[in-house]
């Protein structure tokens, strides 16, 4: 384990890939690992980007990149995708855009797919990001696809969480926007030489200032800055944009450890324990038979699930009483 | 409880708009409804509707009910919204859009929110589904927003299973699509008179092959459907493509069981088992203080949350030690 540790924290990059993958496999083992690499981490700054499917956050993610090479900064990438319920599988398809930085040693890119593993997605990812915490990384890109409440889950892992919109969604996006304002530090409007650019920025802003009205402890007004990744404009501010909420975060909650406030580890610990529990009491029950016994009860009409789930839940828990 | 199952299933409306508030704010008693209910469901058709913001599913779900009702079936819709993470509201906005059939007592529409609660929105869904199905209700319209795992999950529940789609999304449409198209009976190309219909048509239909040839044991082949659901273009010819599918599945899998096969019964109470473990457990943990001693103990770097987290749990399961 001390060997591991080390290898990781000097950056050996075949030891990090292997421990993600394992991470990603939900490996037992893992977990081991990802104790003794835990002081390690917490140096890193860490920026979640998400959005609806066709907004360009890959280029984005691929131009960040670039920008912060350029300022020295070591950079991890984890592309976040979808499983398909059924194959099991990543979506690599696009992570092909990111091969100019493929031979630059201070760059590492990884996708993550993981579904019902410790966890799932958000737990994955937050273990990915520590060990690319530990293996020095200064900043870590979390990129997920999609804006569903998996994602929103994932940046929030995030220091900084960046919100990717295009001009004129449809009228649909309204209710997705209401869903991430709250957990938006950035957003950024994309392909922005696009007609109904400002017709967007307008309606952000709005939501922005009736959202802030609504919690107005929290003083950060998220910027709203106009960018077209794929000709390259408009990065720069948006990394300016990203350095004044860094400094928003060190001034006001502790700076790096913000990611380590009550909150979030409150969240993050009712998550682990939830897949944890899981675990250990699916493991029991599929040993004995209990569980195909209730699925086929079910299945056959002689029991409803909602008192198969009790039958096998109360025993599990040591004979606990179902008094409610 | 007698008087609420003869309440549900004779349609009273007050009575179901309680029980399904109950689901989505997890209320423990409506478990016991729940389980009487049970033995009255099974005869609704279900059909799940999915896709991206902005695909015009509202608009779809609303020509769908007025052609079901033309039919003379009854109709039950659950939009199933993303919840806001703090403030922990549906997003009801475009549920104004079904008003024209607000006054028909054949339809009844309801919205869920649910996060967090009995295995969150595809846990709540079922309940949900379970309840308009007792009520009586011919057929179940399930509309989900945005395309994340959640979405596929809540729609998995359904007889069919329609992803919505609409031409030229950009090519991140590409990934969404590759996770969510084993799940979907029928693929539908909404706003088909737009420029790229061709273009989006072509490339569903290889995808389709391509993974048609992975798993050929299943025989039915996803139709897609040009539909402008606003000008109520191809609406039947969709609905035609519902039958089709429901008469398939009367012939392969046992018709309207489906719902109920061994693998869906298994995913359901895999989540629900996860749920109320979750549940018991935590209501022990956070009563003796231990949940807060530990998330302490991390904020304060005492403590990783991969040791807290087994520290937590083992106990809660009768002291079983950690061995792996």
């Amino acid at each position: 384990m001390k060997d591991l540790v080390e290898k990781v924290t000097s950056g050996d990059v075949r030891t990090v890939a292997r421990l993600i993958r394992d991470v990603d496999d939900g490996m037992p083992e893992v977990r081991e690992a990802l104790k003794a690499l835990y002081p390690y981490t917490g140096r890193a700054y860490v920026i979640g980007i998400t959005g609806a499917p066709g907004v360009g956050k890959s280029t984005l993610v691929d131009q960040m990149v670039a920008h912060l090479r350029k300022r020295g900064k070591t950079v991890g990438v984890l592309a976040v995708d979808p499983t398909s319920p059924f194959s099991g599988g990543a979506i690599l398809g696009d992570r092909v855009r990111m091969q100019r930085h493929s031979m630059d040693p201070g760059v590492f890119i990884r996708s993550l797919a993981t579904r019902g593993h410790f966890g799932g997605l958000t737990q994955s990812t937050r273990s990915a990001i520590d060990i690319l915490d530990a293996m020095g990384k200064d900043v870590i890109l979390v990129e997920t696809v999609g804006v569903g409440q998996d994602e929103v889950d994932v940046v929030r892992s995030a220091h900084t969480t960046v919100i990717v919109v295009i001009p004129g969604m449809g009228d649909d996006i309204q209710a997705i926007k209401a869903g991430i304002l709250e957990v938006g530090d950035i957003f950024l409007i994309n392909k922005s030489d696009r007609e109904g650019t400002d017709k967007t920025l307008a309606e952000l802003r709005l939501m922005i200032e009736m959202d802030q009205r609504k919690h107005d402890e929290g003083l950060w007004k998220p910027p709203i800055i106009k960018v077209e990744a794929i000709f390259d404009k408009g990065v720069d501010d948006f990394l300016a944009a990203v350095d004044e909420h860094a400094r928003y975060l060190e001034q006001t909650a502790g700076g790096l450890k913000s990611r380590r406030s009550p909150e979030r580890v409150r969240q993050e610990m009712v998550e682990m324990i939830k897949a944890r529990l899981f675990e250990e009491v699916l493991d029991k029950l599929t040993e004995t038979g209990e569980f195909d016994r209730a699925v086929d009860a079910i299945v056959k009409g002689a029991l409803d699930p909602y008192s198969a789930c009790e039958s096998l839940v109360f025993p599990a828990l040591g004979g606990l009483p179902a008094e409610e």
